[in-house]
């Protein structure tokens, strides 16, 4: 394919992405297959000679589209929601043709520049405290890591290697292997299996803290835990605070928590996945607080600022802080070093490995839609929710399972486990809304999340109308 | 912006993109910028109010576009090549709309089973064993990992767990940390630094085995090293082979090294990270002899096999292996689950995290190149380096400093090193052409390697007058 190809198949495209955007509403957004169902309808082999580029399209709607999950359905109310705009599919056409693999500022330095200034531009607009921004005297600053498991691992790892060096400062006898033994991290019993997956990497012991009724930690279990590991020996070293947890959104209390963390030696980490796109506005922003005592911050505007998904999670370091993986002093080390002087020195911000032109997303993304536009999409969602949650409250036969704070809403059918699986097997049945569960207290609960950009109220009036159809069918069954 | 108005703008875009490529030769290929340029020509924070789409773009040329090193320019012969073809960025722009989240399988089932069939179809292009192919009774599998040093961390994790297993099935007595302190990996002196970092990471020892005047390790080496270690009471578990280094392009001896490997009970994983894409060629499929010894393999599709990059690095696992990061018994410790009845068990494929649609990119370029252009394009860039090396031997000046296999060319002037420093300095300074040094032996060496898709042998002829005539002006200078 040449040039001239490419600019007749690209206007195709882009008509295609249009069409399929627009009338999504049409298709079912989940599909009904069987796993295994795509080998069987494609060669099992590679081509020899070149298909032309009309096969390939047919092929997309015939083997392609029927497996589709459509997040950008109107309709799809499950998981989190994947950000999605058409300024951020532009931007990415631009990545795909600059091509760059930004692994060092002289690999190409406006890959490398742009993220820094595109970071702080985010950190601005979440007010974060200045240590965590670059262009500042505060030394900190933001990165955008490849995965979720990398950036909460690299701050593990980070706090591990200090927690060995404090240690070791002061008992020189103490071999590294003996200390990674005794080291205890914590996280919430609702955190992500991500956060426990970087304790198995990194080779440390992690304990779940229990939460209070709004399935949040606060200040006196986690110094309960601590004292109680501290007693038997071990040495307290991380704690990864959620704000914003998966299965129900909820908020640990980072104000309490904070200051027990610095108290202790221990390393804050703040994972805010989801809500954190909600504090560029001021009304959400105090939920935040206790950012001031956290080493590291991290939240995906992919999910809900409207950048579209490839790995663009910000994550940000305070100042004034060396993030090393190991105790060894070599270079290599220093998976993200974010010790500078001044923000001229940016070959060290990012890990030393290929990546894509991602920050030209952001900057399409936050120039086009303004923070005014973007603080728009966040309360809109969030009334969406508030809307739901209404519904569902007006209805005896439910309950709400969780506070409904940003744009998800925990509910249930008032009864058995096992009715609320079988009403969720209805809903999945029939493909018109899709949600997910998850476990609250023991209780299989439905997840109903605002995800895509487009659902509006009527799609949420439709959506209610479908489950209390559906619910009136189940409880019409004989064996209810 | 609404859908009619992105189909505006796409198709602006695509204009641009096309026109970009087309005329990317006459750009300097390297800029010309002091570190930190970019800040001080954007605003330091986002704006309020929405901006224009046209004030986005001319913003494109005015800022970015002056900070970039042009990857795809036919002048650009540093680091490996960034593949990229049309049909790729076609497939791209369909990812992005599509923007599903392919975590499991039900989140979009096209996506990892899609994945699950195009890993097969490279598989088979490159000869695999069955071991290694998903819809074979085999068992293996291969899968796109995030990053080189996930790919690499992963294999470490699994053989770390695999050892730890094994010792304590016959000595039950042993805790893990002591284990742990025991274990040693081995790679090649000249692999790349993600290895040693993996290890870093997994917490255990790392040694550099030595290697011979081809930069490559052969099984003495490896074999000496292993029993020194064993007799000091050290349980060998890992060895990392290299297929393509990225100094020189060096081949291990793996043929020599896997049986060593599997009779000391140690894990193999083989690196092919440039030089895999060209194992789909019959005549260089002979260098990946032994990979029938290997317990894990990875190449990057997005290096030379014209798929635009996106962290589309394909690993494949070996049948019947269960791939556990931990001894421990969690669900979640199994990172990548290669362990399935048959290919119908798909959702343990994957790493249980977000990911794009990036198989589609392999799905559009394999059709629309067909393994015949893919080939070809192999073939044309070697020769164009074999190209390059005629005229560096024709020309008693230089010398060549490594076997050219592949794509690359490692050469220098004869004479000192800082004579190659500035004839270096020199070029980067010209902005015409752009190279990387790397060390070879503690002599610092040029290398040229054959990167953008559109290099031609005009290029090449031109690339070598350029660096001869700089050569005439550096040997004038009366310091020489």
């Amino acid at each position: 394919m040449d040039a001239a190809e490419f600019r007749r198949r690209g206007r195709e495209m882009v008509d295609y992405v249009a069409d399929y955007l627009e009338n999504i509403e049409q298709r079912p957004v989940y599909p009904d297959l069987e796993p295994g169902y795509l080998r069987s309808l494609i060669p099992s082999e590679a081509p020899l000679e070149p298909e032309s580029y009309e096969d390939v399209m047919k092929d997309v709607e015939r083997v392609i589209m029927p497996g589709i999950t459509h997040w950008h359905s109107p309709y799809f109310f499950a998981y989190f929601p994947a950000a999605s705009s058409y300024p951020a599919m532009l931007a990415d056409m631009l990545c795909g043709a600059i091509g760059c693999i930004g692994f060092s500022w002289a690999a190409s330095p406006a890959c490398t520049e742009l993220e820094t200034v595109m970071l702080d531009w985010l950190g601005k607009m979440l007010q974060l405290p200045e240590c965590f921004i670059a262009g500042t005297d505060g030394h900190g600053g933001g990165v955008i890591q490849g995965t979720a498991s990398e950036a909460t691992l690299i701050s593990l790892l980070a706090a591990r290697c200090k927690a060995i060096r404090r240690v070791q400062a002061t008992n020189p006898e103490i071999s590294e292997a003996e200390v990674l033994s005794k080291l205890v991290a914590y996280t919430s019993e609702q955190a992500h299996s991500s956060v426990e997956r970087a304790a198995l990497i990194g080779g440390v012991m992690m304990r779940k803290v229990p939460t209070d009724k709004t399935y949040a930690v606060g200040g006196h279990m986690l110094k309960q835990m601590v004292e109680e590991d501290k007693a038997a020996g071990f040495i307290p070293f991380y704690f990864c605070a959620t704000l914003g947890t998966t299965p129900s959104c909820a908020f640990d209390h980072t104000t309490e928590l904070g200051p027990i963390c610095n108290d202790e030696n221990m390393w804050m980490h703040i994972d805010a996945a989801y809500a954190g796109s909600a504090f560029i506005c001021p009304e959400f922003r105090p939920l935040l607080n206790g950012i001031e005592f956290a080493d590291s911050f991290n939240f995906n505007p992919h999910k809900w600022l409207l950048v579209n998904f490839d790995c663009s999670k910000a994550n940000y370091y305070k100042g004034n802080q060396q993030i090393n993986i190991c105790t060894d002093d070599l270079d290599l080390a220093a998976l993200t070093t974010v010790l500078f002087a001044s923000s001229w020195v940016l070959q060290h911000w990012q890990i030393p490995l290929g990546r894509r032109f991602r920050s030209l997303k952001l900057w399409f993304v936050f120039r086009m839609y303004g923070l005014k536009g973007l603080q728009a999409h966040i309360r809109k969602q969030v009334a969406l929710a508030k809307e739901f949650e209404s519904l569902v409250r007006a209805d005896k036969r439910f309950e709400i399972c969780a506070e409904v704070i940003m744009g998800l809403v925990c509910f249930r059918l008032k009864g058995s486990n096992e009715l609320n699986q079988n009403l969720l097997k209805k809903i999945t049945k029939s493909q018109e809304i899709h949600l997910v569960p998850c476990q609250l207290s023991g209780r299989f609960v439905l997840r109903f999340a605002i995800c895509a950009r487009t659902t509006e109220s009527r799609h949420i009036q439709q959506a209610w109308r479908h489950i209390t159809q559906l619910t009136f069918e189940l409880l019409q069954e004989p064996s209810h």
